[in-house]
């Protein structure tokens, strides 16, 4: 049974003031940051945001991932896929993962952005250390030889116009933080590789189990 | 110093599948949620919120506000004030709010939100129970006595047009989950009032330092 303390009871420590970052950090044991994947169709993003996501929750972290499901159909879901739109798009993805990061929660996006210019923007958008762009690299050849949604047999027979790899032009990272090969290495190998990563840097300080004392 | 394990020997126990937001709320220890605050300019909507996240983070909980700050000078800056643009600037708000909640993370938004088709919008938006509108009551008597920026004084100018309660409606919640009334209440019982219905319908499990066993 939940208690139910009169209101006027309850004993409230509150002060004016804004709550920093750093004290939500301190009761989530992580630091926020944005890990944003970039790739093609087919290369993994998706299963690795998830896998990452996973093991982020398992360890006791608590990690989001935004991608076409929760975006597309919702924020977005009055967005075409002109130039335009696609650039607001990704805008308002980045500009969610600044939310989340300064919430001190670890977002990943998984999302085609085949465009370097609108990723650049992103980045300049976050405070230094939030964004994290990690780069599936795979080849088109290895993505069309996977072709689970069989988008890359409809694009070649021209029914998907401007489809990225195809007939649109994908704009790989030039320095990004991450190199995710999945031509050549396995899922949880990648999902490690982000892990790592996280924790080499000091995103993960403690679960938030361990983070402070409470309550 | 930071650990430095070989990416292959990482112990990963990941498998495909997806995060549902039950894990999520495991690791948080509250249940994600929306606290819509509605009300006048001057009526204390910021001021409650900012308390109320401040409580909750004292507590151990994962708390955030959405307010003008983060939000029109971010998201929503490419947006103006016609009718259409003030309808999509709230049903954004609502889409991101939407996400904090699925992500298990206690919302807090701040904005007037004069319209109840906006606002009821938003709650049809949002999952049963992820939407908790509060209505932050005051007469515009008593908002325009505090003017603490001066708005009032400018609106009763006609040098602001469209103000809320002055030149533009106020619609009010007609069933809000919570009526603060801040003609009567001090912020402190405000704040309260808020945590305790927290407490009341179960969002607040246990704070996360003691939610599961991790690590």
């Amino acid at each position: 049974m939940m208690e139910k303390p009169d209101t006027r009871s309850t004993n409230l420590t509150w002060h004016a003031g804004h709550v920093s970052r750093a004290d939500r950090e301190r009761v989530s044991g992580q630091r926020g940051v944005t890990i944003w994947l970039t790739g093609l169709s087919g290369s993994g993003k998706s299963t690795i945001a998830v896998g990452v996501e996973q093991e982020l929750i398992q360890r006791g972290y608590l990690a989001y991932v935004l991608d076409g499901d929760n975006i597309r159909h919702g924020l977005n879901r009055n967005l075409g896929f002109s130039p335009a739109d696609r650039a607001e798009n990704i805008r308002r993805i980045g500009e969610v993962a600044k939310l989340f990061a300064d919430a001190g929660v670890i977002v990943l996006t998984s999302f085609i952005s085949p465009y370097r210019a609108d990723r650049d923007a992103v980045r300049a958008l976050l405070p230094m250390g939030d964004f994290v762009e990690a780069y599936i690299s795979a080849t088109v050849e290895t993505c069309e030889s996977r072709d689970v949604k069989g988008l890359y047999a409809k694009a070649r027979a021209g029914q998907i116009p401007e489809f990225t790899g195809i007939s649109a032009p994908y704009e790989a990272p030039e320095a990004p933080e991450l190199v995710l090969d999945t031509n050549r290495q396995s899922v949880v190998e990648s999902v490690s590789q982000v892990v790592v990563y996280l924790e080499r840097k000091g995103y993960l300080q403690a679960p938030a189990g361990q983070a402070t004392a409470r309550g």
